[in-house]
């Protein structure tokens, strides 16, 4: 069982570290038994059933044996855990077709799947929903290198697409930690935000089509590969950040800017998150069009990244660290704005100590101080994550707050994330599975967010552990909406129950 | 009468020219009759529901004398023309559900307007729908300066908001030519494009919220101010680009990014369109993040803005032009770039002439030869606007194949647009109003367009005049899907009726 936890970890893209403290699978509490949740009135998985996806998928499409399901049933975060029994492995959108129009008449509930690397329990399954995994949807359809347009199946690892772009002079319009696993469609699905909003927008004015299969398996052909097409109603909008449940995204077109050849990046140390405030304030304004991401970390995170993954700080300790991104056509004219920056900032007082890297190696060293936060804390014990946008002017204050409500139960509290998008990472760390703890942060953390007229979810999306909280960031008559909306698009209500309406 | 027309043009923010060209209101056909469509089952204005409305908005916020409401029934083309017999003009979000939900309950149909320069008659009356108008729903509602983000009504006028936001050093992220007197409101409910799409991306990926009063009068509150936000499906993707038939946006929040320092423009001659392709290629990969627009334009459209805008031509005569604009925070990189750029595209051959502006005045002179071929055009004759997305390869195929097509019954064809996003303005112009001569074009341009995968509505919308071709971009699959939720949103049908959907 280590064997196929060490596998998960590394299928989830992140490096693989020592497990001793992570759990197994077993010990991962049984959703629908920690969560007091019902299981919907839906069929179960017949012989039948079982022969009819292997008539449409093939033997090597349907797996079955426990010990294969199991990863699928576990989230990253190892924090839920459902008890599928058949995951299922389309390659064509015409397969997702035939499974779903199959599962929507017998009424068997659906959970699509990508890299699996959601922080919500989105796409687990609760009870024994069906998995319907992308992976082997990873054909790329079509590149425009002239207009930089990418078109796709859902399944395309991140990183990949990535890859082969960078050999155009392209690249995709996002990065995130999970880049190494989590799949396209994932991302569009849960209208993932990442490490470069700040230069290339969000991820909605960057997909361009989606195609996406309904639950009864009609085919939703809104695959259009043109910049501008303002005919109709934006159908595809709503599948993109939908999580899977008003359809499967099983292809989509996307824009690929051209790849930047100069990256800098500043690592910088201050004194209070004051100080991390007027580095991105000044930031903005000196660094202007080449600035791509301003992120930061607090003490907190620096600890457990140099100690669950041996990366050392790279400036003297300090209470918070701000990283200043680069990216440009011209290294020389980057550099000299990223010079400026720097001395103003230091003669100014504003960061205490600093290290600049200009060569790849170094470059992503540094990112290492602030990508590895995630797979360090999942190291140093149970994680409550929480993904808040707040306003700059109480963005950090949340982090003391809940420090110190949690102070006799966690192990820590930590603070970090996209400074420059008003998006905190907000992680609390205990020993083991905790209601107590549970309680002290929520609903509590929602509502000082709401209060602050502030988002609960960020960018990770509302999945499983948060689809109760939709009222604190939307009205009920938005609720109401997105309610008819499901019914409309999938009126027997099978795919990703239990996810994102409460 | 003539004095109405004068100000109805100056008040759709271009500029006053001999108008004995333009056609008097009287002129324009009868949309109804010249189109043969038929009425709505929907009430008649009455005096009680005159009574209504004042006690709603006071005596000043109703319109009734025919001469006022006249400029409110014809579209800023003179194409398409109502027979509303009342506007009404709301200040609050308040006031407009109001009277939403009266027109509601006695099935009245109402046109929401804003500055009335849309192209494709979306926002003017077919019928006697009354006119909802934003125009003084013109508040500033809150500006955060250090995240850059804008709340404000829908009636703002763009130029307005974006003067505003220069004295900040910021900038709304959109432009476009009637700026001078087009709302936000009416931006947003079309997802406008405009000039510099290119560098800012998608208005959809730049509206952060959208409050919206439904047809019965319900508040739909979307107003996020939180660059992130994934909580539930993004319902005000609706309301962006739906037209004004789902709701009338009443306030939005926007990304305003930081106003740039520097701007150049370069204005070049071509001898063919593979040379101008060449110039969008070699300015994306040279001119790198400082690049901002990519527009052209034919002899044809150069020739008209001579004639009727006298403007010289600021270089020697050319089959196509170029117009390159560079947008960045450091004046002496940006021209740098520039200027490398110019050597290369003129050492290859690539332009046959050019001229560069690098102070404001000079700026904005190039710019007035691509904004203004609109207004030059519509002093030319009767004009049939078509704007459509195409990929590059075949972009400018279609404006000589439709040249042919018409030679002998139009003056001319041309073709300009935005080259960077595969947009292009194909503009027909006739002497008066002909079916013969709209036969030849349509549906024949947007036959064309859809076998070559582009969409026949770029920019502009469907409104009322491309409604019925919406399949030509649309399968019907989506469209039925559109139509639900148009049931979903507005039960009774009253907003906007005739427009978007066929």
């Amino acid at each position: 069982m280590l064997r196929s936890l060490a596998q998960s970890l590394r299928c989830a893209g992140w490096r693989q570290l020592s497990l001793s403290h992570v759990r197994r699978v077993s010990e991962v509490p049984l959703t629908a038994e920690h969560y007091n949740v019902t299981r919907g009135d839906y069929a179960k998985v017949s012989e039948l059933d079982l022969q009819e996806f292997t008539s449409i998928l093939g033997s090597e499409g349907v797996i079955t044996d426990p010990h294969d399901v199991g990863p699928y049933n576990v989230d990253w975060l190892r924090i839920v855990r459902g008890q599928s029994s058949v995951v299922l492995r389309p390659r064509t959108t015409g397969q997702v077709s035939k499974i779903l129009s199959h599962c929507n008449q017998r009424r068997l509930a659906v959970v699509p799947q990508g890299g699996n690397t959601g922080l919500v329990g989105g796409s687990n399954p609760v009870f024994d929903e069906i998995v319907l995994s992308t992976s082997l949807m990873n054909q790329v359809i079509s590149l425009d290198e002239t207009a930089g347009i990418l078109v796709c199946q859902s399944g395309c690892v991140l990183e990949q697409l990535d890859g082969m772009l960078a050999e155009k002079g392209l690249m995709m319009p996002l990065d995130l930690g999970a880049k190494g696993s989590c799949q396209i469609g994932g991302n569009v699905s849960t209208n993932a935000g990442g490490l470069r909003l700040l230069r290339y927008g969000s991820l909605r004015g960057n997909v361009l089509g989606v195609e996406a299969v309904l639950a009864d398996g009609t085919v939703m052909d809104c695959l259009s590969t043109m910049r501008k097409d303002n005919t109709g109603y934006d159908l595809k909008q709503l599948f993109v950040g939908g999580e899977g449940t008003l359809g499967v995204i099983t292809a989509l077109s996307i824009l690929t800017p051209p790849k930047p050849r100069s990256v800098n990046v500043a690592y910088m140390g201050c004194n209070d998150f004051e100080q991390v405030k007027r580095v991105y304030t000044t930031a903005k304004r000196m660094l202007g069009e080449v600035l791509s991401a301003v992120e930061f970390l607090d003490s907190h995170c620096q600890r457990v990244v140099e100690q669950y993954c041996h990366l050392p700080n790279p400036i003297s300790p300090s209470p918070f660290y701000a990283l200043v991104e680069t990216s440009g056509s011209n290294d020389e004219h980057d550099k000299e704005k990223l010079n400026s920056f720097l001395e103003y900032i230091m003669d100014e007082g504003i960061i205490q100590d600093g290290t600049v890297a200009t060569d790849l190696t170094k470059v992503k060293g540094l990112w290492e101080q602030r990508e590895r936060i995630a797979e360090a804390l999942l190291l140093d014990g149970v994680v409550y994550k929480y993904d808040v946008s707040l306003p700059l002017s109480v963005y950090y204050n949340l982090v003391e707050i809940i420090r110190e409500r949690v102070k006799d139960v966690a192990r820590c509290t930590v603070g970090y994330g996209h400074v420059g998008d008003g998006n905190l990472h907000l992680n609390v760390v205990g020993d083991t599975h905790s209601t107590d703890l549970l309680n002290l942060i929520e609903p509590f953390l929602f509502d000082w967010t709401a209060s602050h007229k502030g988002s609960i979810s960020a960018e990770h999306g509302l999945g499983f552990k948060k689809a109760q909280y939709i009222y604190h960031s939307k009205s009920s008559i938005a609720v109401d909406f997105m309610k008819n909306i499901k019914k409309l698009f999938d009126s027997n209500n099978i795919l990703n129950p239990y996810k994102t309406l409460p």
